[in-house]
């Protein structure tokens, strides 16, 4: 089953910069090789259901062992079945829309 | 590794009546020793980081089956090494700080 | 324009122990007249749109005037013009479909 | 107060194909004068709180008028006091420590 995953892991008790963290994580999933996209308030991954949330929990693992006593993650997981689609499918989707306006 | 996840399932292009497929989760959910309390919004588990996870996954091929096209799902993810904390534990501190003010 | 807010807001850099800044919030939306209910991953909140956001917003200035100088907040948001819906519809809507099984 | 929002709308019992609704999203949160970034989950929103909630009030109004019964929308909402911080800062900054490794 593929899965499009929108992973946003935030450490608490470690201070309020946080991008050390999510460097961390952006490797771990590009390692597993995942298809990633980073935004400004998450990251955008693409992949098999079994490999994205195995490379999901080395982040909460990895991101302890660094030091977070505590994570607080939120994710936005979308799987289909009625038709193949990738996050590039997604954003065209929309893009047309708007330059069929 | 403990997790506490709030799930929230919405299954897509079958409608606005979502409850049974909420109660499907649920279901399954139960079903994986996992404890649960449902909420207006979603779903409150805790348990292994693995069986939880899995029982997730139960959840989007069991729509899929109940003939979802789309699932659309959000989780917020909580673990923490400092200390063990349960469900109950999280709404008791709350509240005891209401009750203390 | 009715509304239900399943909210959860993570003040950064404030240590660990994030609960006397959830009861701050607590205690804001329950002075804003709104209905709450407090769950282990946030608090769902019921009302008109406008009171809704206007105590969100307050919840944000309060908890940086507390000393937070990072807050990172989500919310799952549902309207429905369909019919009325309350919080406890929607949890007897699943409970009623889980015991006709 | 400057916030920044991730957020995602998807409205329901309109079938499976989102993307005209996304794109009258898109459209009224550019209308309002605020900075938006499309990605494969959500749409990224830089401004002042209350000229994003306005816009995000009007995007629920707007679906619903274009017909959905029901919408579901999660936000991720993030605000700071100790530095300002654009939304190409926060990728900048995680890219940095991607390079510097």
């Amino acid at each position: 089953m593929k899965v499009i995953v929108d992973i946003c892991i935030v450490p608490i008790g470690v201070g309020v910069s946080l991008s050390p963290y999510v460097a961390a994580c952006e490797k771990i999933l590009i390692s597993a090789g995942l298809k990633t996209v980073l935004h400004a308030n998450g990251t955008n991954v693409e992949g098999e259901w079994d490999t994205v949330f195995a490379a999901i929990k080395r982040c909460h693992e990895t991101l302890h062992e660094m030091g977070a006593p505590r994570i607080h993650t939120t994710m936005r997981v979308g799987t289909r079945t009625d038709r193949l689609q990738t996050m590039d499918d997604k954003v065209s989707s929309v893009k047309d829309k708007l330059a069929a306006q």
